[in-house]
This record gives C-alpha cells, structure tokens and sequence, in this order.
C-alpha cells in the first residue's frame, strides 16, 4: 500500500458570523470554496451545544443537550464526501464559567464567537458508504 | 466570495525549554521565525496553569487558576495580527494525576515538558479590531 | 536561529480497522507510508482506553483505565524518531455515555471507528534522547 499524494491546499483562518450554526456555518463555507476533502479546527464561544455519543449496542447516537454559554475550547473534524455530496463531522470539547467540562460529537452550536482553520486536501476525497457491522456511513478501512 | 490561496508555509514540531511559560515562549518562536500568520499545536505537561472563560454578560474573562502540576492533553490556537503586532490565542485541555478534566482559554502556563507543532501560512493574516458588540479584538467575519 | 524548512507534505484521512489498537495501527500506516516525521489527529469511538498521567515527583506515568466504551473526542499527537525507530506520542480527550470526560497520554485503545488525518512533514525529524532531568525521552529545545 502506498499513500495517496494529497499535497495540502489552500487553507485559511477566519471567524463564523455570529448566530450562525457552527456545522451550517462550516457546510456554507466548504460549498463557496468549492472544498470537499479536508480537515479543519474552530475555538471560541458558543450559545449552549448538542453533543453526540455513538451507543454502540443500538447504534444510535445519545444527545446531550447543553443549555448555557459555552467556551467552545476545541473543535475539530474532516470534510469528505456522501451520497455525492459533503460530509463533514466534528467533534468538540466544551467549557462552562463554572469550568464543568463536556465533550461529544459536535451535532450543533449557535456561534458566538467562532474562529476557525480549514485546510483543504488535494486528491480524491473518501467517500463514506453504509456501514452494515456498525449502521454508521464510514470510509473504507485502510 | 472565493477562498485566499493561503498554501501552508514551513512548519516545524520543536520543544520549549522548561521554565518558560507557554505563550511567552510562542510569541519568541514567532518573532524568532517571522510567524505572523498561522496554526500551533502543543501537548506535554505544565506547572499549574491559569484558564479563561468569557462570561458573555460582562464581556470579561472569569479566570481558573489550577495550582497542581497537569497534563497538558491539547493546546491549539492561532497566530495573527492585532495593532500592529502578533496576537496569539490559545484554548487547552489538561488533566491532572487523579484525572480531574479542566478546559478554557489558556492565559498562562509554565511547561514542564512541551512539544509544539506550528504551521506558517503564506498569505495576508486577518487582523484583530476592536468589536463594538462584544468588546473583544475580533477579525472580520467571513 | 532560523527555522527549518519543512513544508508539508502529503497528507490523508483514512479509518483505521476496527479492533486494532489505536497506536500499533498508526505505527503500522506510518511504517507502510514512510513516514518517521509528522502529525496526526483521531477522532471516532473505541472500546475503553487507557490514559497516562506523568507524575514529576518519581517521573513516572500513572495509569487511568476505561472499562467502558469512548468517544474519541479527540486525539492528536507527533510522529518522529527515537533510537533509530519511529516514536510516536498520542495525548486524548475521551468521554462516555453519560457525558463524563477523561483525558490524558493515550497509551492503547482499541478502535470501534476510528478517523485519522495524518500529516507528513518534509525534512528532518527531531530525535528523542534520554533526559536525565526528567528521566523522559525528549527532543532537544528549541
């Protein structure tokens, strides 16, 4: 097996408009620069969240719902490619003023203040397909 | 709206002397390599070290100082400019020996032993302005 | 001093087997790829896992040991050389269904679905040596 030549492309820093959604605000992002294969990283602070955590035995995910202000102290995750169109996942660690710590996936957080770094890939994107073990869309195994 | 051809400048993992606090020995590696623009990483473990949490209502950071000795599980952040000079934020996760969880801003912290990853980009960096709304230095939104 | 040029180099986002272990399987990518100089980062589920904390007093690394499932929430890390082999260290933030989040060194965990985005550098790598302060193996300072 050999690795795929993905030389890194373009990549930036830049800040999500306040109110937005952090995963909208992302999706809007990758379709105006034309991205669909990379990986990227947002700090800030959020108006509360909705976190994820994969139950393995049903195969679905639990949410936790995160009512107050959060320190959005890392995000990350990758853009790839489903059904033809974007994937993107994001997984985030979150802090409130009380310094209670909460992290999951990422399924959603109004921006506050969002700073973020994409860095798009060059070559051909993975494409998650119907995972039948897990019931998950994933990537083929390398 | 098109993306800025920001390809990825040179990029080093290098490790900051003991003693030194983290951010002070990041604005040196900056200066030091003419960094004005880009991505870091850190892990390692530090002495002790002080988190902020912005409290939204006041539009100040509420300050977490951990006394005893922590990991240093994940500190990224991002290099750019604000009046003139470098600005460099950074949120971190630490935990401790007995595996207490602490997240936030990071303000300070005295490394112990800590490995940095930093990514130069190319480009124009965005630059920090007052924002009437909440009171920080802020980019432009994107 | 003046920094090395290391521009990136290539770069990918794969997923890793389920049931190997999460470090043996990125030893493995990077021996199959070539790689002995770079960074990484996961994200995904794994089945339990176990974190290390140093303790600085005696410079040993305390054991903390998940029985349970985990979000890997996030894990990152660097790729470089040790006694003539690759080194490899991975530091993770884990949390479980009921929210609570562990963190630390990651020393194994074996995957469920697990996401990696790894990138090479170009150059050099740095080589760990015996510390005799710390009794750790490290890069020289920068």
């Amino acid at each position: 097996m050999s690795m795929r030549i993905n030389i890194s492309g373009s990549s930036d820093l830049l800040r999500l408009p306040p109110g937005e959604d952090l995963l909208v605000g992302l999706y809007r992002i990758c379709r105006e620069w034309g991205i669909s294969f990379g990986v990227f990283t947002a700090t800030g602070s959020v108006r509360g969240a909705t976190l994820g955590h994969l139950d393995r035995e049903c195969g679905e995910v639990c949410r936790q719902i995160l009512e107050v202000d959060q320190e959005l102290v890392h995000c990350g995750g990758n853009i790839s490619l489903q059904e033809g169109g974007l994937s993107i996942r994001a997984h985030a660690v979150l802090s409130d003023r009380q310094g209670r710590v909460s992290a999951g996936e990422l399924l959603a957080a109004e921006v506050h203040v969002v700073e973020l770094f994409v860095q798009a890939l060059r070559g051909t994107p993975p494409t998650r397909e119907p995972d039948p073990e897990t019931g998950l869309w994933l990537w083929p195994v390398a």
